[in-house]
């Protein structure tokens, strides 16, 4: 299958490209960058030398439609609203790895991403691409709206309680922390390596644009209206993200009960791995590979649930769950291209 | 004044060293190594040639009680509790730095320290030293039980709001975040750069031994018996602990009106800092310094406080408070030493 | 093909589960290790959850030799001597990542490594397996001595210049630096992370044991006896080895020369790139690759060549050119399991 | 003394705010920015709440040089060329971070720094700030050019070999390495966080501007014209410099009589320490401080001497020796204000 790439020159598109190159049934045709067009990949990333000799292409609706079979759009929020409807008139299907297409409510994204909405069609037309939750969905979807990184880390680390109805879905509080590659190849002095090393910060408290797309799909799991309270903060490495889940419990119920929930639920899921009690994930037990590692406790002194849940934020929260959907959508097996070992140390 | 340090070989010893180095009125006369004695102070730490080139000695109560008159335990837990009343009786004040003689209920040390208790008269006549909470006294104790790091950001970040009664103390939930000088100078596997090196992990999740004594403390502050979730995680970084606090509201409150009563609670306090509305604080802001860094926010969608605190764990949270407190048992100027300007970037 | 790996518990023996997982031709049939015998491997690696559920076992030579076709050797210095001689016996191919077959002459072995030398007679037999330089010597071999991290990347980084005698053996000096994982999964204090973070130190300088090495190659290359200056620095990453060579010129040769030589000569090495004029390899642009990047100048104002060559010492300079070496030995195409994309970011 | 910082809102002004704090005869009166002119300093660095409440001003030259007795300039190249004089004339005593006066030779400015050279006369009148070697220019002086970071740690590393003519100056090579703080705040890709993190990069090799820096002063040391290679590296930390320097001896040394020269040299000298043999610098054994550490080897081997030197980059490299400039113009103990213990860990 032919597959481009819309937005090649970011952090999230040069990802799809590492893992596309151990992908069997699929050959790059297409890497199309806005900033970076007519470059050669080679000189904005010297680490693709021998292996991606392609040139960045501006953007052509028409030669790209008559040379891919599928997009990947790893742009900005704001970008692919524009352009896939363009995509999706020529019958290409699309995976975006932004948030334009995620939320059903566009006046939601109008209020926080501060920009006007995608038309409402294809945000109804759209199929929100947590692939464990929405196989279904995917395998018929013509337009993938890719999970943030936050959300899926969190909706995974929520979904078994919640849909057990084991946790009490207004009280759920998220503590997200991030590596600094989730903020993009993007020059700023919060970016610069001298600020950020040996630094940890709180940032967009109570404002980040994942808020929404959580609460949406808490809502689809539980069925009730859900308000969050969600925190991120940003770590001194590059890749990973954990969120630390705290939610009260609807009744008493034992750490390994939870433990034993979350086995099942996940039992035919290869890429998220339950941790045994007082195990923990940790970020780089996953780093460069799909996986999304859960660990639980009850606390019993105060009848909360504690989850911990961990993904590499370009792999598990953009490009290889990119991946796994287009594998979905295709019949491929889930796991082709992906079986990547997460690079330890 | 002079002063001894037992425990001179760990990061805490070392980090009294630095800053005893500066203060005006101290000289260091007695470095104590049990597991270290007889080296110079230099093989251990080749940073301090030309500033400290004093050997590590074998603990001898006698000798050291003729030569200081306050000492400094910079001392795994367990180790203080036998030695201290053996300082008291000669009549030499002693600041604590381990976690021996925190807990007034020393039932509660064997449970989370896994140890026998201090004597109960000791741990009645110690004085817990938050300065800013605890000064009056402070001021007269003859035992300091200097704060644990987690505790220190906990109970400078709910103590205003606490106070004031605005908070709900059952619904205390803390996140701590820690770099790794935390677990000290100790060789282990999970202690390794290749193994933390980019790389979170979540660790004692609700078995830390920090819970009982932020609860005893916070009840002091209320007046109410508390539980608190409190989970713990370490991040890529040497030094520096954040913790974000989550807790219900008792009525409705604006940010602003909450970050009026902080600056208020805190105005008379040099090393506090409160960040004005939707600024947040860095680590790495306080690093090398006393200084205690506090944001805060209500999420008007949930009616929740969320409050972030930052300190470096070795000053704020170790050394530098046990300074702090012992300008404040000699009545010199509680800043006497202490004026460092974090080290940034 | 079954093949075992022999310490598999270390850093090196990780390394080769994860690039083994890749490969088309091979399934892992034994792990051993000394020290964590009878653990799973996911109780010492969690990252290898559903990945590699088998458990380290104690080493059994029969039981090994009857299961396995090929053996990989990832133990400490000292260990490979005493037990590839009773496999060879066997006819179990083997490949050694360790230095104890790397030597010729014995008692340099003796003298750099301070400990007995293997027998003589499997020295002479042993090939060194620097693939690039050796291919055909290693198509033939059963006991590869798979070289060290530091001569890989230095005698790559030499070959060219020194076939084409442009330069004077004589005036080599090599300024090598390291990422910690090199010194293994060992716990010392200073592989501490509190120890190595935000620190870069001189180690070893004049006594590293792949001086010898590095030496030897280099008479095999020129046909000269050469001694080098070399020195060795940690550098505050896990992964990655950059070695800085300078050397006098024989002529006046100007850099687009060099870098013409060096292509050519490289030309159908797919995993050795050659950059451009001022442009300057970067070890995170080999992260989790077999790739070695050279980078070339020559100062003119000085007459000397300066070169710069990266690899991730874990893989050319360990796991990954040893299976390089494993598709030579059993003619497959060379680059079976090892077409990863670098890491980036 | 009322002084003012001209460029106080880059991370060298910022080093000068934090170092002056601590300086008992100087009050920092005016901080200038061009950038930044009108926000307070603590807007661009939180850390300095309570620190520093003061504004960033425009350039007034007037009102300035009413206003202080010395400034510094911590201003990018080509910034201080311009106004320096300005306040010469005005008899305000500046001492120059940048390179504008650096080099007696305008030519090699106008070369190496591709701008247009000061003025003949200020070249001249100006003094080399390098403090161990020229403090008795310096007392007197008017205009201190102090020394680039490379420079002051490789001219230190040579002074004592090359000034008792034990090494050949011609053989000089130096393979320097950096944190990343020496490329300042400034946003650019290759400075971000995700791009420098776990990497290793060589970088301006063979073009650097402190070569003609270094060189120069190499000849009021030896007599001798010069002509060095040169090498420059970014590694994976915010501060430190180390130069690993290759040369060769005149005549047959041992390691011991050439620490013992070393020792010798600077046995006055407070911020220079001189390790023992097989003891190596660290970079953080010196951060925060104005340490300069230096270890030594002969390698017999090849009859070279190795030395390696480590700074704090932002101090002994910047701020701090230009506060020790200071101190020697003003007949004030050289160590005022500069008894920084290193921050370790």
């Amino acid at each position: 299958m032919k597959v481009g790439i819309i937005g090649a020159n970011g952090y999230g598109g040069v990802e799809l490209l590492r893992l596309l190159k151990q992908h069997p049934c699929v050959s790059v045709e297409k890497t199309i960058s806005h900033s970076t067009q007519g470059c050669k990949l080679t000189e904005q990333y010297p680490h693709l030398n021998n292996v991606y000799e392609m040139t960045l292409e501006k953007i052509d609706i028409e030669g790209i439609a008559r040379n891919v079979d599928l997009l990947f759009f790893a742009t900005p929020s704001g970008v692919s609203k524009e352009i896939i409807p363009l995509f999706l008139e020529r019958e290409i299907k699309c995976i975006d790895l932004s948030g334009d297409f995620r939320l059903k409510n566009g006046l939601l994204y109008e209020k926080w991403y501060k920009n006007t909405q995608a038309k409402n069609e294809h945000l109804q037309n759209a199929t929100y691409g947590l692939t464990e939750l929405f196989r279904s969905e995917i395998k018929n979807g013509h337009l993938i709206a890719n999970p943030g990184c936050y959300p899926t880390a969190t909706l995974l680390g929520l979904y078994p309680a919640l849909k057990a109805k084991w946790i009490d879905p207004k009280s759920i509080i998220i503590d997200g922390k991030s590596g600094i590659s989730g903020a993009g190849r993007n020059t700023s002095i919060g970016n610069l390596f001298a600020e950020i090393n040996e630094n940890m910060k709180a940032y967009k408290i109570g404002l980040h644009q994942h808020i929404p797309e959580i609460e949406q799909n808490l809502k689809v799991i539980s069925g009730e209206e859900t308000r969050i309270t969600f925190t991120t903060h940003l770590v001194p490495m590059t890749r990973g993200i954990m969120c630390t889940i705290y939610v009260d419990l609807m009744e008493s119920i034992r750490t390994q009960e939870m433990i034993d929930l979350y086995k099942e639920t996940y039992k035919n899921e290869y890429f998220v791995r339950i941790r045994s009690a007082n195990e923990w994930p940790a970020t780089k037990e996953v780093t460069g590979s799909n996986f999304c590692d859960i660990g639980l406790k009850v606390d019993e002194r105060t009848n909360r649930l504690v989850i911990v849940s961990a993904i590499d934020n370009l792999v598990k929260g953009a490009a290889g769950q990119a991946i796994q959907n287009m594998n979905v959508m295709n019949d491929w097996h889930e796991k082709t291209g992906l079986e990547l070992v997460p690079l330890y140390p």
